[in-house]
Order: structure tokens, then sequence, then C-alpha cells
């Protein structure tokens, strides 16, 4: 797995919108916090704001979008400007090559899914983290951790209250106790589910399984899992992460039961409850590096927790 | 292809509730028409209407409800109660081979999808028509349609308006003109995303593809049809026949053109607007068996349509 190298400050970034229309008055308070806070230079096209029913413009756009990302010779780094729906449709014309010959760190979340599975399946790890139009809501410690993951090397423990050296998040909840450790991957389960049969779909075998999504009821999520679960794809997983299920109840029905249900049924280490999704704290971490998930038994001691070692050791890899 | 023998006044038939709960009077409704109008004896477990969140039991429940209809000796067709969500949970409990041993046709459609395609994947023809909780508000000649494709063999040409001898039905337009025969395979189209990767995806190469769903807006229509390409499901298909997108619209974005233009990109014969689908006039459709679409370029003669030539066959079979 190929680590991309850190940033620096004054760093070239490209933004692309690979997915859906935006908000331009929220992708705008973004940006101020990528070239103000976070002290990169973004460049972007000025099709960026193109717009075509629920696509940020059409297929040729977005993939001619990512392909001059990709071949920026001083660009380091790709934030994404939304998430949305958009990213599957131009994944034949993604090719990972240039960027695992000169690698640059991929940030986005949820549409940005299919793009995260595409290259980690190809070897790279990428940050699941903050699109533009959800950055300028993030709280301070969010901020925090996605510059020390983005420029520390190792990054330093930060307000997210994990031991150093390293970085990690604290979950809210056991689910099942144990601890494990694989290459992180995933995202939302959505896109997880509609990557199944694909040549994009991750190989989760021995992998902890990151999780969350938005505004899908129960019964869609169910419909998710079992999809996965009937592809073969969950038989080999190492542990399960959940982040949040934002928005995803349905009248009684909790999301949170129903997925608890069908993850303890693969008995694996998990946890529940990471800051990472669809809300204004969707704290940043490193997909396709190595990581460990710490679950506890009850009296056993500290937080439920993944730790990004990993990422955290990228200083020698 | 098997293709199940036909249904006689006075036959048993089994009625199960393999996916959500249901009305309990729609349900009512539709078990007179299946009685009354139809003239079977409709034989089900008494804890059909068992509810758990959105499923019509647990897994359990519904695998056990399917396998003793499967092996009721009596019984020669098997209707679906509702769709909704659930049939995929039980596809592994879901064995075809009593049922390619003594063939009853299953009658359904929606989430049924699920159990349509494990049935025709394994050489079984089935019936896409409609679940119970929908019959009663069928408008007349869609009975009599599915009356004949039950009872009658070959079924005779009903007021669907279509040239004697055999079945089929009228389509509003022509989406790419020509003429393809296969096997017609397929249903709900979020139901046939959820499958890619299992063992349980229809296999559709020289198939002719149906189509219909209903509440999903144009991206999710999109993401799926775009699934079922990257997963190489649609390079072969030989046509694409399209039922109702009801509910779909989202705003200024119409579902039919989001999926046109998907359809349209296939290259293939295909028509659009059978009256197939999530209204009151779900005219009922053999899967499994060969059948015939015709879309005429402009200026040819006669309508779109769609003729069920294998299953109007099966007197022969």
């Amino acid at each position: 797995m190929i680590l991309p190298p850190k940033l620096r400050t004054g760093d070239p970034v490209r933004v692309v919108a690979p997915s859906s229309p935006f908000d331009p008055a929220a992708f705008e308070a973004g940006l101020s916090i990528l070239s103000g806070r976070l002290g990169l230079v973004p460049r972007m096209r000025t099709d960026l704001t193109a717009r075509r029913a629920y696509l940020a413009g059409d297929d040729g756009r977005r993939a001619e979008e990512w392909r001059e990302a990709v071949a920026d010779p001083e660009a380091r780094a790709i934030f994404c400007a939304r998430g949305g729906y958009g990213a599957m449709r131009i994944l034949p014309a993604v090719d990972p090559a240039p960027l695992l010959a000169r690698p640059k760190v991929l940030v986005g979340f949820s549409d940005v899914t299919a793009l995260h599975a595409a290259l980690n399946r190809a070897g790279l790890a990428t940050i699941h983290g903050p699109v533009l139009t959800q950055l300028s809501r993030a709280p301070d410690d969010a901020v925090r951790h996605l510059q020390a993951l983005l420029f520390e090397d190792p990054p330093r423990a930060g307000p997210w209250d994990l031991p150093a050296p390293g970085a990690g998040l604290v979950a809210e909840r056991t689910v099942r106790p144990g601890r494990a450790s694989g290459a992180l991957l995933g995202g939302t389960l959505t896109i997880l589910a509609h990557l199944a049969g694909t040549p994009f779909a991750p190989r989760l075998d021995g992998a902890i399984l990151l999780l969350e999504d938005v505004g899908e009821k129960p019964y869609r999520l169910d419909r998710c899992l079992t999809q996965l679960r009937l592809a073969g794809a969950l038989s080999g997983l190492a542990g399960v992460a959940m982040g949040r299920l934002t928005g995803c109840d349905d009248g009684g029905v909790l999301a949170a039961d129903v997925v608890r249900e069908a993850v303890l049924a693969l008995g694996v280490p998990a946890i529940e409850g990471l800051p990472v999704g669809h809300e204004d704290a969707n704290f940043a971490v490193p997909l396709g590096a190595r990581a460990t998930l710490v679950a506890p038994a009850p009296g056993e001691e500290g937080p439920p927790r993944l730790l990004f070692d990993g990422w955290s050791a990228r200083a020698g890899a």
C-alpha cells in the first residue's frame, strides 16, 4: 500500500467536483478554510460549477477534471467539493497508474467512496474526510485532526483523546469485544453496495470495514448489508467500525439497531458511533492504510477506538 | 427453461409473504379475487400476518413458509401477498430443486424480483404480476390478462389489442427501433442492482431486460443502471422493455429521460411504457420464457410490443 506524502504549507492542491452540483456559499466557505486555516493553494477549473441535472457537469467534464487534477505536477492533494452522486459514472476513466507513480492524497467522502474504493484497490491510501461544502461547519478539533493527518508525519495525538504517539478516533460503544488489525476500507454503505459486482468493489478480506450513511431508511441499509453478505464480501472481515447513520431512523425502527444486528452476526470485533459521516463533526480517517480496532469488553480499560497505526507509521513507509 | 403447467379452476394455491407486512384490507380484497374471479383455493399459514419491523415476520418464518408452499403437493401456484423488502434475506434458503421437479407458478413483483431471479436462473419460468394487495385495484382487462396467462394454454389474445394467437403487451413508444428475441428477465431495477455480485443476479446475456421501479429518484435509477453496466451485466442484452417508473421524477428531472439515455447507450432494440409496475394496471408478464420485442421505426406498421411467444408455446413444451 502506497501512503501519499504529507502536505506542506503553501502546497498547491486540486479541487474537483466528480459528483453532484453544490451550494456556492458553502463551497466558498470551505475553500477559505483550505487556503486560510490549512494554508494550501487551491486550484480548480472554471467549469467546476457546471450543472447537468444531478451531476456537476457531464461525464466528460468530470472525467477530464479528474485527469487534470491527477496530472497536475505540483498539486499534492485532491479535495472534493461535494458528494451526492456521479463518481461511479466516471470510474472507467479513473486510471490509478499516474497516481501510484506520483501519489497525491484524495480527500472526500459519501459519493467519493467510489473513488476511494478504486484507488484503495489499486494500492493507494486515501483520506475519508470532509468535502469542501461541509468543511466550514466542522468543529475546530475536526479541522485540527484533518490537519494532523495531512501535514504531520507521524500525526501527533490531538484533542481526540487518544494516547500519543499516532492518531485515531474514539467510538461510542463496543458492539462485539475484541481487537483486530487490517487495512481500513469502506465509507458510505449505499455506495459500497452499488459497487458490488463491479471491478471497483473493495476487496474486504482481512479488512476493517468502515461504514456510515445518510437518509437511508433501515430497510435500505439492511438491503445493502444483505447484498454485501450474499456477495461474500463480508465473510473475511477482520472487524467493523461504524460511523454515523444520520437521518436513517424510520418511525420506531432505529437504523443503528438494524445495522448492529447484521454486524453482530459477522462474529468479528466491532465498534459503533465513530464521529465519521454526514454530520458537522466528520473526523478524517485514512483508508487503505492499516488500522487497529480496539473494542473493550465490559470491565476492560480504555475507550472503544480505531487507531491509525498504518498511517501514523508512514514516515517510515 | 421449464414452463409451469397451467392452472385449472378449483386448484389449491399457496399465498406467502416473503417480504414486508401488508394492509389486511387490501390483502383480503385481493384474496377475494383469487378465490372468486380466478376460482382458485388459497391456502396460507396463520402467521402470514406476522410483523417484525419492516419484515413479515423473521427470516425463519418467511423461509419456512416458502418451503411449505413449495412442498405442498396439491398447490399449483404461489402468490405473494406484497413486496416491500425482505425476499433477498431468505434467498440462501430458497432451494429451486423441488420446484424444478414439481413446477408451480410464482406470481408477484417488486421485492419478489429477488425470487424471480433465483428461480429464473435455476431454469423455471415465473409470472411477474400483481401482488395480492394490488389485485383488487387492477382494471378488468389486467385481471383477464393474468387469467389468460395462468389458465389458458396457449393464452388467447385478450383486450390488450394484439393479434391472436398468443399473448403480449403493447408499449407506448419505441426507444430504439428493431426486433429482438430472448428470455425475458428482470423486474424492479433497484432489486436487480442489489442482486449484483450475488449468486442470484440474473444472467442477462441474450436476454430481454424488463425494468420498472417506484419512488426512486432519477439519480438512484441512474446509480442502479451504472452499477449493472460496470458489473458487465448489460453488455450482452438482446433488448430492453421498460415498464412504469412510478413517482420517480424529481423536480425538473424526469426518470424516463434518465433511464432512456442509459438504455439508448446500450445500442439494442428498446421500448418504453409497458403497463407493468407499481400502478393499478400491472399487467402480468412471463419471466424466464422466451419473448420477442418489436420496436417499430417511425413509419413502420404496428405498435411497439412485447410478445410472449415462449409462454404462448408452452402447450408444446
